[in-house]
Formats: C-alpha cells, structure tokens, sequence
C-alpha cells in the first residue's frame, strides 16, 4: 500500500525529478545522486530529502579512500530508476528529493570536520529535511547524529561488519572510524536500548570488546547469529527493538561480503550477500526514518566498481524507505 | 541417461574434438571456443553444433564492451574440458562441434548488422547446424530469432535481470539491447505463451514496464519470487510452458550478482549465484533446443576477468544441453 | 603579456569562478569540469566559454569506451587549478566559464547523435559562447565543426595519431570516428589548405590512405616528421598554415604515447609525450580559436586513471587558449 | 570450552603475541603472518606452530602467480586480530606462534624443490613445531605431508575444487600441482581411507578421472553432494571419516567461488562462498591437526585483493584449529 | 625502395593476407597473429615467414606470466594493419605470413619443453620457413638457436634490460630465463663476435657480472651509454658488429621502460620509450634476418594492456622487418 | 672511484648483506628494504643507514593511499640487486644498512604524528644512524627535518612536482603534505638559501603562490625551466647552491609523470621521466648527505604497480648516494 499524495504535493514534487533513461542515456550528464536535481543548502527551498556527500576518510585506521566515496556512488547511482520493483515504492512521486551536494570537509582535522558536519545536518533539520549521507569513513554518523538526536535520542538500525563502540585508540584518540556510535551514546543523541547492529563478524582485538555495547543494552546481532535464525527473525527482533520513535539507518557498505564490496577499507569475509542486504533495507520500511546514510565505500580499492555499484542502489533503496516515511508524516499530519 | 551414438557417427564426431589439456597446457594455441576446431560457415560439412562469436555492443544504451565478449569468452573457454561432472554429459563424443568464428558485423550500423546476423544463422539453419551464440549485446538474440523461429515460433527461457521487452527509447529507436523479446514476438518468431523470463530485477523506468510482455503471456519470474519459491518448483513452471515444441535458451550473463559477473553494461545487484545459475542451466536438459546464446560479457568493465570465466563455463554448460538435445534429435529420427 | 580586462567585465567574469581546493577539497563535490559553475544552455547568460560534454562512442570501429569520457575527464579535471604556471594565463579571470552540461545524444544512432550535436553549436554559437568539448569518438567533431564553421570554413590544428579522413569502412558506412574530417571538407566547413594535422602514425590500411588529404591541401605532419625536425619548427610551420582567420583546435587523446594515455579505443605505440603535449597546445597561443574539442577518452580501458587525468589537464591548458583567444577579441572590440 | 594453559606456558607464550592494531595501525610495519614475530627456523625455539611461505608455483598447469601467494597473505593477514569471535577461540594466548620465512625454493626445478620443502618441514618435525604453510601451488602438499606422515600415514581433510590426483600429464610429468595426493597416496604418508575431499567440481578430463581416488578409498564430495545434503552432515562425515588419528588440512582456494577467490589459477564457478568456508573451517576443531596448508593464491590475478584477504582470513581461522589442537595435546600430556 | 615481387610469388603470397579491417572491425574473429590465415606447422606450404607463439615462462626467477603472452600478443597485434607508414614496406605483399600456432610446450618442465622447441624450429628450417616466435620467457630463445644456428653460427641484436648470460642459478640450474645466450654461445651456435646486446641496465648481483659476456666478444652497450651517445651511433655500431651474414633479432619487452611496459617479469626503470624501440627496430632494416622473437610480455601483470599492445605493434614492425629480408633473398636468388 | 673500506669496517659491514637472489628467489621470504636484515632502532648496534618506513597519508588535501607506501615499496625493492651499474656503487659493501621498520604513527592525528617522527629519527641520528625514510604523504619530512636539522641548518634538495612550501588551508590548517618546507624554514632547521627546488610545475592556486618561497632565498626550478636548460646544467646549479655543508635529499614519486608514476595522490602531467629521474640522483653523489627521503607512493591507485617499482629502485640509487656518504665521511675521520 502506497501512501496518497495530494494534488498540490504531486506538483511540488513534480520539480524534482531525476532525467529520464529513456530520454538521455544514464552515462550523460553531470553525475549527481540518482540524476537528481542539484539545490544548495540555502535554496533548497521544496525539497524534503536531501541526499548529502560527505567526503571525509580522515578517521579510518585502515586502509582509505572513502573520502571518494561520494563521487563513487553518484557515478553508479545514475543506473537506478524511477520505481521500486519489488516494493513498487516511486520515490520521486512520494517526495521531493534533491542532491544537495557535499559538506565542506577538512581532510586533515577530524574534530573541525564533525563541526561543520554536524552545522550542516542541523541546518537540513532546521529546513525540515531528511537527510540521506553516503560517506566517507563512520565517523561521519557521529555528527550527523549528534544533529539529528538532540532533544530526541534516536533509535538506531546499524549495518555493518563492525560493532564500532570502541573508546579510544593510540594512546587517546577518540574521534574514529570504530568509535561514532559510543560517542552518540555518550553525547545523548542514541538510545542504546532502541539501537541494534545486524552482522556483527570479524576477528576481535580482545575477547571483551563488545561488553561496553552490550552493558548499554545495544542488540548486537553477529553474523553467525542472523544466517543461523534466519534473515525474517531477525528483521522483526530489529522493528521490535527500534519501535515507533524516531529512528536512523547507517548501513556500511563493509556489511557486504568482500565478493560483493571489495572496496571498502576494513574488509571482512563471510559477510551478507547482496540479496540479503537488499531484503534487510527493505523489510525496514515502515520505521519512522528521520535520516540514513551509506558510508565506507572506497572506489580506489576496487578496480571493478561493484562496491560503488552496491552503494549507489542501495541508496536508492534507502531513498525509498525515505520516501515512504516521509510520505507517511505528510499523510499523518494532513 | 545418456542418448547412444552410432559407430559411424561417433567416428565423424571424433574428428570434431577439442585440444586435450592433458597433452598440451590450456593456455596454449589459439584460443578457439573450448579449443575447438575452426571451420568456416562455408566450409562445416559435418558439424552440428556450431559456436559463433557476435561481437557487437551498438545497440547498449548502458556501458559498453560487449562487442569484446567473443574474445574474452573463447578465451576463458579453453579452461573446459570434455565431461560434465554433474551431469555427465560428454558434448564431443555426442555431436559434432565446432567453433565457426564471428559473424561480419557492423559496429556503426545496428540494423545492418542484424540483417547480418539474420543472414548467418538462416545459412547455419539451412545447414541442419545448432547454433550457440556468443554476444555481444542482447539485441543479437532478435536477428537469430528470425531466422531460427521463421515458420515454427519458439518457446523460450530467458534467464536475464532485465525483460528486454521495451518498445523504443530516445524518440524512436527500436532496435536496442532493451526491445530484441518485443520486436521477435512481433515478427512472429517467438511464442510468446512458451515464454518464460527468469530473474528479473532492477528498478524501473515505469510501474508499467511489463505489462506488455505480461499482456502477451509471456511469464516473468522476477528474482524475488525465484527466490521465495526456490528454483526447482521455477525450473519446473518453466519447463511446462516452454513445453515440447522447438525453444531457444537465451541467457544474459547479467542474470548473476555483480560479484560473480562484474563485467556486463547493465548490472543489477541481487542476481544469481553462479551455483545458481548452473542449476538452472542443468535443470533444462530434455527440452527440444534448436539454439541458444550466452550474452553481455563486457571484457573491460572486469578486471579480474571473472565475467568472462563464468560465461565460458556456462558456455560449455550450454553446450552440454544443446549437444544432448542434437543426439537425442538423432537418436529419434534414427 | 595578458589582456586586459575591464572592471565591469571583471565583475561579471568573477560570478563564474570555480571552487577553490584551498577551501574545499578537490575531491568535494559534483564533479563539473574544473568544479565550474553548472548552467543549462538555456540559461546561459553572461558565459563566454561553455565547456560540454558529448557522452557518445557510438561510431567507433575499434574498442568502445568513449562515452564514459566526459564523466572520467570531469572529475579529473577537478584537479586543475586557477592559473597556468607555464603562461600564467589565469582563464577565469578572463572569461566567464561554465560547464553547460552534455549533449543529448543517443548512443544507438550516430547520424542522430549528430543532428543533436550540431543544433547544439550551432544554439551556443548564437549565443556567442565557444565551446570546448568533451568527447566521446572523434565523430563528434564533424558535427561540431558543422555548427561552428557554417558561412566560414574553419582552420584546423588536428592533433592525433590519425587523420580520420577516411571515406566509408563496411560497405557504406559513412559516418565513423575516423571520417569527421573529410566530412567536414566536403561540407565546406573546413578549409583544407588552413588545416594541418600533427603525430599521424601507425600501420595504414593501405599505402595510399593519406592521399585524399594531401590532395586536398591538408598538411599531414607524421610522428617521424615531427620528432625529426622538432616541435618548434612543426609549431612554426602549423601557425604559418592555419594563419590569422577563425580556427578550431582538435586534440585526439590518441596523439599521446600509449604510456601516457592507455585508455583510448585505437592507441598507437610512439606517441607524444604529455610534455611534448604540453608545449604543443601552449604553443597555439594567439590562434584566432572560435572553439576546441578533446576526445577519445575511454576511462574503462584504463584502470589508472592517467588517460583521463591527461585529458582534464590538457582540457585547462585548451581552456587556457581559448580564454586567452576570447579575452583579445573582447580587447579588439573594445 | 577453551583448553587451560599453565602459568609458564602463558609466559614463554606470551613472547610471541602480534603487534597490536590498537597501538600501531595494521597497515604498518614489516608484513609478517598476522603481524607475529619472525624466526628463522634455526633458532625457533619455544616456538610451537611456524607460519611458513612457500613461494613456489613451477608445478602449476594453469596460470602462474601462486609463488607470489606468500606475500600477498602475509599482506591481507595483518588485518586479522586476537581473538575468533565466532569461537572464541585466543590462538596467541593458547601456543606460541611465529612466522618463520619461507622456504628456499628453486622456482625452475619441482623436483629440488619438493625436497627442499620435505627437509624443511622435517626439521620443524623434528622440533615438534606443527605447521601452517601458504602457497604456492598444490604441489608443495606432497613434500609436506611426505615430512609430517613419513611414519604415520595422516588422514586429511582437503577442501578443493579439484581432486588433484591425477596421475602424469603431458607424456610423464609426475609432479603437478594436479597429483599431490596420488603421489602421498604412493609414498605411503596418506591414508587413503581417511581421507575426505570436499567441494570437487569443474568439468573432468575423462569420465573415469577420479576412479583411483575413489578406489583407493578416498571419499570425494562434490559440490553438489555438499549442497544437496547441507553442510552439517557433510562435516560430520568428513569427521568421522578422518577420526582421532594425526590429520592434516589442505585448503585450496580455488575451492571458494571465483566471486571470493578470482585469483587463482585454475577457477572454476559454482565453489564455496566464504562463509560456507568459514563454517567448515570451524566445524573442524577438535581433529588432531598436526599441520596444515592453504594454497593457489595467485595475487597477480585479483586486482581488488579479495582472494588474498579470503587466504589471510581463512589463515588465520586454520590457525585458530592449530592452536587448540596443540593446546588439546599439550593439556593432554600435561 | 622496396625489393620486387614476380607475378606468380605474389599470386601465392595473396593467398596469406590478413583479414582487412576496412571489412570486419579488428576485434571480430579469432584472434591469431595479425589476423593471419592460421596454418598448422605441417600443412603450411607455400609459407615464408611463420608467426609462432611459445606459451613457456617456467624458466623465470622473477615474477611468472609470460606463458600468457602468445594469446595476450596475438589478440594485440589484431590491430595492425598491411603496411609501415613509416619504411613502407607492406609486409603481406612481400612474402607469405602465416600463424603456425603454438609450440606444445611443458610448463613444469625446462629441458623437455627446449628439446621441443627446437624440434618445432629445426622443422620449420628444414621447410624455409623464416620465424617469428613470440614467448614466453627468454629461455625460449635458446632452443630457437639452437634449430636456426646449428651448422651456421648467428650473429645477434639482443635488445633487452639484461644481458642474460648468467651461468647458474640456485645451485646449479643451468635453464632460466637468465642464461639463453651463454648456452647458445657455448652450444657455439651463436657467434659472440657478431652479438651486440643493448639497453643492458638495472643493478647487478655482482660487479663482474659481465665479464663473462664481454670477455667471449659480446659487444654490451648499456642504457647509459645508448642514451650519451645516442641511438643512430648505436645502431651503425651494431649493424657493422652483426654484418652480412646471417642474423637473429631477439627483443624482450622490459627493454621498454616499465611506464611503456609494465606487465613484464623482471622490470627495470630507465628504459626504452616506445618511439626509441621502434627507431631500433626499424634501423635494423637490411640485415640478413634468419630469425626474430619478441618474449616476456606478461599479461597478468599488466591490467590496462599496454605490453601486450606494444609487443604487439612491435611484431609488426619486426616481421616488417623478417618480409623485406625473405623478399631480398628471393630477389638475391632470382 | 670508489671509498675504501677498511677490514674491520668490511667484517661488520659484511653481517647486513641483503638475501640473494642468486640463492633464493626476490620474491620469497618477508619483503623487508632490499632484502635487508631486520633490526628493532633499539638493537640497531653496528647499523650506518637505517631504512625506515613511516605509513602516514593523513595530512594529504587530495587522494590518499600513500599510507600503503612503505610495504609497497618494500616489496618492490627486493628486486634490487648488490651493485649499481652505471655507479659501481655497492652499498652493501661500502655501509652497513638494515630495514629498522615502521615509526609508530597515528593516521588520525598529524601533529602527534608528527612527534612521533620527531623523536624517532632524533634518536637515530644519537645514534649516528642515516635515514632513508620512505612515505608516507610529504608531511613527513618536515618533522624528519626537525630531527636532523636541530641545530645545523641543512641545505635541500628536494625533487617535486609541487613546492610544498603552502602557509595554511581550509581555515587555518597548518601540517598538511603541502607545507612541510615552510614549516621547517620557519622552525630553523632548513637553510633555505641552500634549497632547490626541481621540477615544479601544475596549474597554481594563486600566481603568487610561490612568492614567499623565493622571497625566502628558495630556488625553483620548474620543469619547464629544467627542460630548456637541460639537467646537467641544473645539477650543476643545484650542487653549487646545496654546497658542501651537511644536506638532505627528498624526493617525492610526483616529480615522475604520471605515465611512469600513476599512483600518487596529487599527479601532475608533463613530468620527469624515470631516466631523467635516474641521472638527477646520480648526479647528486658527492654532496654530504645527512639523510634521504622517497614519499608519496600510494599503491592503491596504480594497479600496475610502476609507482611503487620506480619507488624501490630509486631508493636503491638513494641508499647508494647515501651509502657513499658515509663510506666518504668514515674515510675522512679515518
């Protein structure tokens, strides 16, 4: 069942179609997400999801390159289309949607890139809209929760082969790519007992590293744990956990097995194929999204493209959910 | 079971063999499709299944490269050997084969080219010759079509993540990688009720896309339902449409996950597993096919080469059913 | 010396600067070409140079590739800064440049694509904008040159590997990536003795191939010739041939040494250095250019990306040229 | 339930931890196996399980590249950490590990070479050192095991997509990486009849190619034995096939799909995916492993890495086996 | 000047002519050398030069892949044409060309694999057929002067980055890719006095590593001293060392530099531009040629092609080369 | 000629010979410098030149990877020899040299980073030891400098494509991989009237850009310059402004073209080329070199692998400039 849209709606939201493939092949043009239109911030007046490029890896402890992560996945998004085959969701008809462009990152400073992150989420809320991030290095979700959650502690859908709850590194670093989600917990903005993490897997640096995640009461779902009950049960544990509030998505691409997403900078074997990612995005539709992201892709790690492949239609699958909750408030509020 | 052979025809076949890896490395020699013999069109007296390289991209509104696909495929062939493990199948001691190089395209002019196709194949069937296919793209399959189905419409098991049943795109053109199934159902030569698409997916351009092709009966099994109902109670649906008539396979390499085929214009994450899609091939055995192709390997878009390895492989799955059913055929009229 | 500008051109000319990396990354951001403001044709006012891309490969014999060009050689070209070391020309001071986006082509019909092309000119010439084009094939530039040198037949420095005057290659076919420039002769939109083409090498088709070009006046200068007698003399001799009247700038990535540009269709060992590249463009100073094109980029045949990088950096030293060409012509109609 | 180690075996232990990912990033310092410390095998002492390269693939009849196997490995293994969150099992707290070189090959001669390699595992035989060795090719199994079962014929488990028990190739080569275990067969340092080979597939040579495996006693599963009945039935099988005896694992990694695993030299579709490899890694504890293999990684053949990443990850999961195995021996003698 | 051809010569050698491109696109058909007829070795009356390809790399001590540069070179060189536009010669006028497949070699096994290269080229000498081979590691070339040179000592251009007159290697192998040209001047069916080897650079394993070499005769001119003193002196320097009689040309592909040939075994800085080599190539032009080969073009190692191609493209201009010494003779002997 | 080394100095020299590729492989065993030994900087007794790597990229404003340096070049490096050939310098023979590994660096934090560089190389100059420090991104040598040049101002030879001399960006950003050379002006431990600069070029932020350098006595040389002149004459110029007080040599893989060096971060077209590059270093021998540097190889972006091979020979002809450094100051306290 889709959600109605008013005429007045339709023809606001009308302005902000993507080109057409049927019209100029999907290789033309400037790349932006989805071939959408691209607004400023401050003109982005209509719009009521933004998707956002966040070019920053300055947080990983391991290999780089997902500060191109952004142009990546615009290149390979421009082969998604208009609706939704399996879900029939048509984002462009439910919402409008726009390419907002990329926040102003400094490459160098991890703590001055968070505060222009987080000024640059606070904005779009401010505006009223759902922002969709695809990253850059995790860290980048930090801020953009830190945003997102003041005044109202989201709940949390987390993606990923990693937990990404450690405290420090280095003799004190706090700020990286495996720290974001204890710091949000930290700040406020995440209530641990709304959050749950879905294919936890990897080799652990000590046998108790995920007891501070857990002490808080974040689910963590380890792979061997969702192969073995089974995708269906798992998804439902995760809408029971997250529940009604408001809620975010971070997906990490590195959630993938490497045969599907090699370019990514911590890789793990054994990971979710695909097709299970696919379900997993999908079967999340109904929560009430207030933003997302994709983030850890990292094109100069794969000379094939199918991680930026990956990437880009999974934005658009999380575009959909997207679409659909905010189609959902508007309905709601009407 | 296997289909006997009679000792005058197992001596004309046993001329037809391919180089044995056994006696000389698989990488050396000319790389002819599974290390074949080389006979011209003109010159094929005896062979019964003929391979032929298409090497045409001209009709791709994607990425292209496909026209390299005979190249990388042969190629990649030469890893095969001469038994089917799973099966048991031993094409070269059932029929005759033989690899009958490329047919004269055009890479500007896609209309001439398919005129030349047409041309080729109708010779090929003129000479009782079996034809496997190796594209190029997909709208090699309308022209092979004509001159395959002329006078006796198809069945057909099209194993793709696309319909390829559009009507024109750009302000007419009809001929592109995206209508061959549309334009062969109106040139009479495919049936569209012994039709059956498998593993179709990927966003759409319109709710709509498909209701041309379900409108003519053709039966499309999108990828989720494959998944839902499991590919044996799929092999079997498909095997009671396509039925006892004469049926073409056409299988687009594009059917598989982007992991395991990385090299195609169009790729659509989700697909099958190769091990999937072996199951699928197998589980044809038995139906009357009087042709078949294998398409849209794109050599440059895969560096690891994996593409290609996959499409020689079901390459010589295929010809395991094509050289079964020539037997079989054979056998039936002996 | 550099052309003055006046204040109110200044002022104008500034809205048109691109982003700075000082204060955003390189890598931030839409890839537009040299992070360029983005304007559609239609709303082109005040622009002078209109950089385009032209996503079409569609009428290349050899190794496909080329549509991907325009997007390879944008994000590239993020990479270029605000001033030419070499001749300290600062174009964006001097000219009010935008990226206008690409043509609509349509990858399956070249004589099409070719129509688009030249309605698309021949709109900017209207407006008074040069164009400095990304291709695509080579065949882009006959349209091209059908928009810019209707009423006044063009001058010519063509540097590449080929001479792409060819006539018609399988059976007929006229319109093909090594045709445009015969084409353009007999359009009368070029004026062959004003022509000079530079690095022509490679095996030949025949032993009289160059005869048709030569017989028309057009000054072929070999790779041997080039390297024998030395750039400064080819230079001299090629300003001498094109003289003081309207003229267009044509560079073939294929010029280059396979080295520097392995990610071309048809590259040709013994190629140009990119410093010998570098001398040859900056040497065209002071040519009367109405316009100029770069193609032939095929970013999938080069997993380095250094065909690409090659093509955005002699894409800032063309635009180089033509700022500098557009900023005396404002001067000498002041 | 994890094997208790005595206060002085966890100090002498204790010497031989890896460097750790929390004080030094991964990426740095001298790739060693894991990041362990290296010793030469001459002054190994303490040390209880040797991580040894064997760079050798002159034994390949396919495409090279395995001799680089080693360092690309060592490379992808320093991702691993401390502790299997799936077992977890502390292998660095349970015995003391080293890295300890390769072996000397002679990359020309496999003859020389396998008894290079025999003298060298002898040695660490005879110093009670229980090996992990990285190919290379298959090849290098047949001195292994000639050193580690000369006295006790060893049952084995060998996850493979070939059974690699031919016997001569091209007119009496004897040493292929297509023979090792036929030969250990003859050399009297395998027990055939406890011997399992899982996941065989690709087409065959011959339709009798794997009689004398089966008539010697060695239990061969095929891939599609492995599907059709499901993983647990088929490990447990292989379990009581090799019993309580000394074992040994061999690991090729053309056993995983070419989507996890595309270099390597001999491919072929339809193989494990990685999590099916890291369950039936696991599912092994408990066997008296007293040494172990992982071959036919071929870097040169995988432009993302994967298949290195999947050889380290898979290493280092052996490891795991090893190190409860000395651990089980070490209690049980204690 | 070119030497001429009698009617009925050229009516046989018409029979030999590659197929045009003007007709099918270079990338169509099956790739053999230059797209020549293929002729197995005991069927090719009427040949006059044979292009052979020798898949062997299992004498290399550096990195393997060679055994993949027949197929990598053949499917290259389809992009050459009928004649030099450069010397003009037209080589498919002059004599009769055509691929005589590969040499059945031994990959795990040096010796066999040399004995039956020489019986391959003994036989081709017994028939006139002029070679040239394509490797393959430098080893190859052993056995190859051994077949042309028994009875007539050659003179020799070796062009290459090393001098390849190693003794042993690894206690006392006397067959690697190091050591070709100390065997066949020990065999004495090299005449040291007529070798000249250019382009020798790289590090050296000891200071006297030379002497051997310079001390039977073998004129060395390293890198250094072709670049001071420049390559016209070089090459009337090597012409008057080699002579009239007659003559083998050997070139290995890291002559190049690793910028023009990456995928290469044993790689070294500093090397040969491609305008260089072919300069060297065609200077060469009238010495009394018995014989060529172009070896160690290693595919794997070199993802964007570039080796491949220039191999290629130099085989062109070296079988120019072997076409105008076949035609000299004939007109010598007419 | 050569420094003479006196027996004692040979017998301890004689204990840091690299591995043999004469006796092992170069691509067996861990890829350490050279195939050196391995010391800790805390048991480096007896070592003169110490390798070191430091894999930092974090102060890169453009793509990263150069993190990956050190064991890229590593591995390249053990194809590296004993002798230089155009030199005759045995470094091994003349100094005693071991790989001292990683410095500990922190990718999130380049101030801290930079301490940590600091005080490593302070303690190995306490030790009398002379680093080559192989990067890493350019930061780097900034604090090496600071170590080195406590207290005795050194003089600079420093081999770019870029100046490296910036002030700040993005606000106020300080140590970023473009500012190394200001910074260490500014902290006292660079002469800058001892400093050249060689090869810059690329489009320029500002046209003042390279004001404060020159303002500071610092000579530019672009590469057009370089060019013009010729490299003897700019070798002389740079030897006569470093003069023969105690000097430093850093080069960064970007004064390559990117042709010859494709993976670095920042390329540049129109660069040095690896024999030009060969000539500059070896015409530096003489000068007093207290310290070296190689920077800016990042793997990940150069499939092919040349970057990191000119990277490792290059280091090679470093370590014997270096290497002839200490055996002349040895010889002079002697």
């Amino acid at each position: 069942m889709h959600h109605s849209v008013s005429e007045a709606d339709a023809a606001r939201i009308a302005r902000f179609r993507p080109a057409s493939g049927m019209e100029t092949p999907r290789f033309a043009g400037l790349a932006s997400f989805m071939r959408l239109p691209v607004r400023a911030p401050d003109s982005a007046e209509g719009v009521e999801i933004g998707l956002v490029g966040i070019p920053f890896d300055g947080a990983t402890t391991n290999r780089p390159g997902a500060r191109l992560g952004p142009r990546g996945v615009r290149e390979a998004s421009t082969g998604t289309r208009m609706v939704n085959h399996a879900s029939g969701i048509a984002p462009y008809a439910l919402a409008a949607c726009a390419d907002l462009g990329d926040v102003p990152v400094n490459p160098i400073d991890a703590a001055a890139t968070c505060r222009r992150i987080e000024a640059f989420f606070a904005d779009l809320r401010g505006q009223g809209i759902v922002p969709l991030a695809v990253g850059g290095d995790h860290l980048v979700t930090y801020p953009i929760l830190r945003a997102l959650g003041q005044g109202r502690p989201l709940g949390l859908v987390h993606i990923d082969a990693h937990s990404d709850t450690d405290d420090v590194q280095y003799d004190g670093t706090r700020l990286t790519h495996g720290t974001p989600f204890r710091r949000a917990v930290e700040a406020g903005v995440l209530d641990p007992r709304r959050c749950v993490q879905i294919g936890i897997r990897g080799s652990m640096d000590a046998a108790d590293e995920r007891d501070w995640a857990c002490g808080q009461g974040i689910r963590i779902v380890t792979m061997e744990e969702a192969v073995a009950r089974g995708l269906p049960e798992i998804v439902a544990e995760a809408r029971a956990i997250v529940g009604a509030g408001p809620a975010y998505l971070s997906f990490d691409i590195d959630a993938l097995d490497p045969a599907y997403a090699p370019g990514t900078g911590t890789p793990e074997i054994g990971g979710f194929t695909a097709r299970e990612a696919l379900y997993l995005v999908r079967a999340l539709r109904g929560l009430d999204l207030v933003g997302a992201d994709l983030v850890e892709v990292a094109p100069p790690l794969d000379p094939s493209g199918v991680t930026a492949l990956a990437g880009g239609q999974l934005a658009f699958e999380i575009l959909c959910l997207l679409a659909d909750a905010v189609a959902a408030r508007r309905a709601g509020a009407g």
